[in-house]
């Protein structure tokens, strides 16, 4: 786009951006927390250190742990007035050093395929399984093909995420299941292996991980779980469709682990006027073990974070407690939530809102609540305020699975919102790292968050 | 991000995705428009062909004649109603095979910095120039400075786009005089050739090119212009300061030739009830040649020609005429708007609306419209239809270039809105390439811009 032609609107931008800076007190701390965000901001350097100097968090590695230290002392040097840690029990799967597959259609015919271990996943035999393969779209398939079409095969569960939905995390919720339930439905009809189509509406080599549940199946029954690319899901399903007795050779050596002990990382700013009341941010410092998490949810860690230092470097008081709360283990299992939800029971701790970071570092969009209608009419009312900033998106929607535990102390839980078409390309892949994360975009959604925690303690919601 | 635990909403999400389809016929079609472009979508198999096959198209190249045929004969295939090209004439700036730079601190001590020449700009002697260099800010900084201190001297500006604006194209704007007017000003001083820091809110290796002028000057005083990476913009910055002694030296060989002729593309729909009523959607068709164009404006072409198509495919049968121009030379000097412009006060053809699509296969975010309060208001209304797209932003504001001319014609001018956060980390440098495109983000901007403009030939605007 050429645009020389607007150089005669110049003047008046500036104008305007001067101007904005003395409308109120309300606009101009808001306006502040951007500007500081984008020229000042450490949301992206600190990413940067947990992305590339730790990498991906699995609960119960070292690298989690190293992490929980780090940001420990990143808390301490931003001054909060507290900062501790809260012991939790986290289970340890480990992914073991060994994944492989292949296709073969014909004796001797191989192809090798991109595949890793679900979550939570036992491991193959060690020489692997190869079976001949029954490819189903969902759950409700595999009763109609019955026990003895199924039996001592691999299910291959290949239904892919529907495109036609605009928000991708729909799209997702509606292919779910096969990976979470498909290896304790299949093993109940005599399969030896479940192969799932990666959650990533993109056609390409990446396979994606993510939890799996064996439910009540005893250990006995229990039958290994991988994930296979969506473009070699497409190839198996067509040398499925010209060979319907091909097999396939699946070796997998993960393996779960007794629990250890790891923490929710919380720090915090105490209220002048209210500090038995709290505000809360809050992410994940757990990620998958593929990438390094920047996405899920190493930018949620970074902007929690980023929220309490702008506050702080644009001094601003809050007359309430404002917290940070970075769970663990939330990827596979959501003990560090559970333990949060049970101490502030116990202590009969007040959240005013709870607000979590967990869709990923691209363009905020705005921000979804959970709350009633009062409290909601009593936010919208705010919408203006973030109109300079492009953020629009204010709806009643499902909030994400940490805070849901909260969901009978706090007046209103909230999501930050984010364009969600890039998403599900990184997620729980080898490719969500720090590469792929743009600087302005994580910034703006730090500042973003940082303005509905300003508001919620300066206006009020009461 | 872990969702088990959303599993409960998979029947409730499926239940609203059957019954959007029922509402209405105005939400039945819009739903239908996105669903298509997502599912059974053209945009990205035509901008990787326009991008990957084609290639960059700068004015008066063989490349852009090429795709002037390409996409004439696409349009043709699906069956609009006529297809024309309106010949136009066009500068002819080609690049050279030559563009080398390097700082030299001290005789013999020399690193190479990545440039590019400027659009429009003219060849370094053979040998190349040599000389020390004077770095300021801005256009007014040269006054102060005078003749003395720039006479025989490289002015290198160095003011980034300021990253406090949201709008990135409000930067973009902020900082452009540089680049655009910024030799013919130098030159004024005796200056013997310009650096421009690119126009680049990242800090990378890139030099973005770019249209510039040298306004009034007589060719014997015109001196060569090049932009510089940010990077190497903050290199030579430093070195400046450390030793305001170097020399910098630059080497290109760009060259203006005679106007060549070339082609506006047309193409359209013929309306049913009002024939001589005319609704519009535009692009761009040639772009900068460094990379391929994909964003710029590659991305609006196709989506012009996915708005005709995804309307055909749904079956709808407009009242007005749809008509989509391709419009070349937008980027070194518009005069394909200029003669649409012209053709259509001669034939006093009447245009409703008119949609331009010119800021990156981004997600859209909405768009911006030219035009009075009364018609504004009549477009307001339709918001809601949006909201199921996620599609927030309507407002008043500029519209590019291209569509400036229309103005005494049209009631409406508009333009999609996407997220600029990332646009200009590939504008008019070798990375804006359809490798960078996301699939899902195009479909999405060619199916909001088809549903704005069903919405104005179905509803209308008076």
């Amino acid at each position: 786009m050429n645009i020389h032609r607007r150089l005669f609107l110049l003047s008046l931008i500036f104008f305007q951006f001067i101007t904005a800076q003395n409308i109120s007190s309300v606009e101009s701390r808001i306006s502040d927390l951007y500007i500081k965000s984008l020229t000042k901001g450490m949301s992206y350097s600190w990413l940067e250190h947990l992305s590339k100097n730790i990498g991906g968090r699995l609960s119960g590695s070292l690298n989690t742990e190293r992490a929980i230290d780090w940001v420990r002392n990143e808390l301490i040097n931003i001054s909060l007035d507290s900062v501790w840690l809260q012991p939790v029990m986290v289970p340890k799967w480990v992914r073991g050093s060994f994944e492989y597959a292949n296709i073969e259609s014909s004796p001797g015919n191989i192809i090798n395929v991109n595949i890793c271990s679900l979550g939570g996943s036992i491991a193959t035999p060690k020489g692997g399984i190869k079976a001949k393969v029954v490819e189903v779209k969902n759950l409700e398939e595999l009763k109609s093909i019955g026990r003895k079409n199924i039996n001592g095969k691999i299910v291959f569960f290949n239904r892919p995420m529907e495109p036609g939905f605009i928000d991708t995390f729909k799209a997702y919720e509606g292919a779910l299941d096969q990976r979470y339930g498909g290896a304790a439905e299949a093993a109940k009809y005599g399969a030896v292996a479940v192969i799932v189509r990666s959650m990533n509406l993109r056609l390409d080599d990446y396979p994606h991980t993510g939890e799996m549940s064996y439910g009540s199946l005893p250990i006995s029954k229990r039958i290994p779980a991988a994930a296979i690319s969506t473009n070699d899901a497409e190839l198996l399903s067509s040398m499925i469709s010209l060979n319907p007795n091909l097999n396939f050779f699946l070796r997998q050596d993960c393996k779960n682990y007794p629990d250890v002990k790891s923490y929710n990382v919380i720090g915090q700013i105490k209220g002048t006027d209210f500090p038995e009341k709290i505000i809360l941010v809050g992410a994940h410092i757990d990620s998958w073990d593929l990438g390094d998490g920047a996405h899920d949810d190493g930018a949620g860690v970074v902007q929690c974070m980023e929220v309490l230092r702008l506050l702080k470097i644009t001094n601003y008081k809050p007359k309430n407690t404002l917290r940070l709360v970075l769970f663990v283990n939330e990827e596979n299992g959501g003990s560090g939530a559970k333990a949060y939800s049970e101490i502030i029971s116990k202590k009969r701790e007040k959240h005013i809102l709870a607000l979590e970071s967990d869709s990923g570092a691209f363009a905020p969009k705005g921000f979804v609540f959970d709350t009633g209608e009062a409290y909601f009419e009593r936010i919208l009312k705010w919408k203006p305020y973030f109109q300079p900033y492009n953020i629009n998106l204010f709806k009643i929607d499902y909030i994400g699975t940490d805070f849901r535990l909260l969901n009978n102390d706090a007046l209103v839980l909230s999501g930050l919102k984010t364009d969600s078409q890039r998403y599900f390309i990184y997620h729980h892949s080898e490719i969500d790292t720090f590469e792929t994360i743009n600087k302005r975009e994580l910034e703006i959604g730090s500042a973003t968050m940082a303005a509905l925690i300003f508001l919620t303690d300066y206006i009020g919601l009461e």
